[in-house]
């Protein structure tokens, strides 16, 4: 199913193309296609080149492990989530490598190379749902994140699927208007809450 | 210039593309081009929706804010930033719009919608350079950002320059190579630091 941003600018394609669905195909996801959103990945900018982002993954055919990584989801996103071949956690380390200080944009950082893979993926026909819900605690113990590292997020990865086998409640999100706030809420020159001019323009004609 | 990235997987064109320069152009970037970078924020995914990102724009021809903005960076990123034609601070609000619980992700998201942002930048020909060297005390006075709001990155945005006019010790980083750790470091199964089998194939040749 696609549905593309109602973008008020022309934004690329692919950004367009890109959204967070909660029903996906049970094709497996090709570990070439895998490999290739890792690299995407990996070539992020970070601060201080740190690159301060890790991956746990777990792919359907490696059961167990996804079992384990589904089961650190919160019960409302195993609903749909478990229907997806491809599971991850993203984990942000929080020091800097070289002389351990903490790193103010460790997570920030993990979201650059986060938006980077999604990117990929919508190129390679994939799509990605990115979950807060789920139990830090439990990806910890479970998957043995040591001390200075912290799960972000879990992310379901894979082919779209019918949202018609959705649950009625999901289906209905999952078939209703993106809504974003209007630019004028965001973007401002001078001081805060200053409405940029480049973003007063009345709106162009499609 | 152009500084591909030496991807070990075929990513997509304008992720190998993207880098962060520090020679920018003086030409000005065009003000439509500026509106389809912050459109392209926009719509990046944030959890619960929330969209926690802000921008704080200065444009060159609106040289006291500029100048503000400028100031507000760390010498060293000061030298160069001060020719690129756009300067740009990133904004986290870290709390829920709806409940005032804080937002885990504020950062997190922030990071999403700027690689969306940088993307964009690069499907139009535009190079961002991002700093984490700005004093953020300074920010927050200068463009009177609240409570509850958090300056995260600065940001340049222009058009690719000569790295030529760069000082030595830049122009020597501008033209050396880009660095990442391999796959290997970060893409993990089963448990923390036990590598995934997917990123231990041999690498293919080109």
């Amino acid at each position: 199913m696609d549905k593309p941003a109602q973008a008020q600018y022309p934004i690329h394609d692919l950004l367009q193309k890109r959204w967070s669905p909660r029903a996906f195909s049970e094709r497996p996801v090709e570990a070439d296609k895998l490999r290739i959103l890792f690299e995407a990945a990996r070539w992020a900018p970070s601060s201080f080149n740190e690159q301060p982002w890790s991956f746990i993954v777990a792919t359907k055919d490696d059961q167990a492990n996804f079992d384990r990584l589904l089961q650190c989801l919160l019960e409302g996103n195993r609903a749909w989530a478990r229907h997806a071949p491809v599971l991850m956690l993203s984990v942000a380390k929080l020091r800097f490598e070289e002389d351990g200080e903490p790193n103010r944009h460790a997570f920030h950082d993990v979201g650059l190379a986060v938006e980077n893979l999604v990117i990929q993926a919508t190129a390679l026909g994939l799509m990605v749902h990115q979950m807060a819900g789920f139990d830090v605690r439990k990806a910890r113990e479970t998957f043995e994140i040591p001390d200075g590292y912290e799960p972000v997020a879990a992310l379901a990865i894979g082919y779209p699927g019918d949202p018609a086998r959705l649950p009625d409640r999901l289906r209905e999100r999952e078939l209703g208007p993106r809504r974003r706030k209007p630019l004028q809420d965001s973007v401002f020159a001078g001081r805060w809450g200053l409405v940029s001019p480049l973003v007063t323009e009345p709106t162009p004609s499609h």
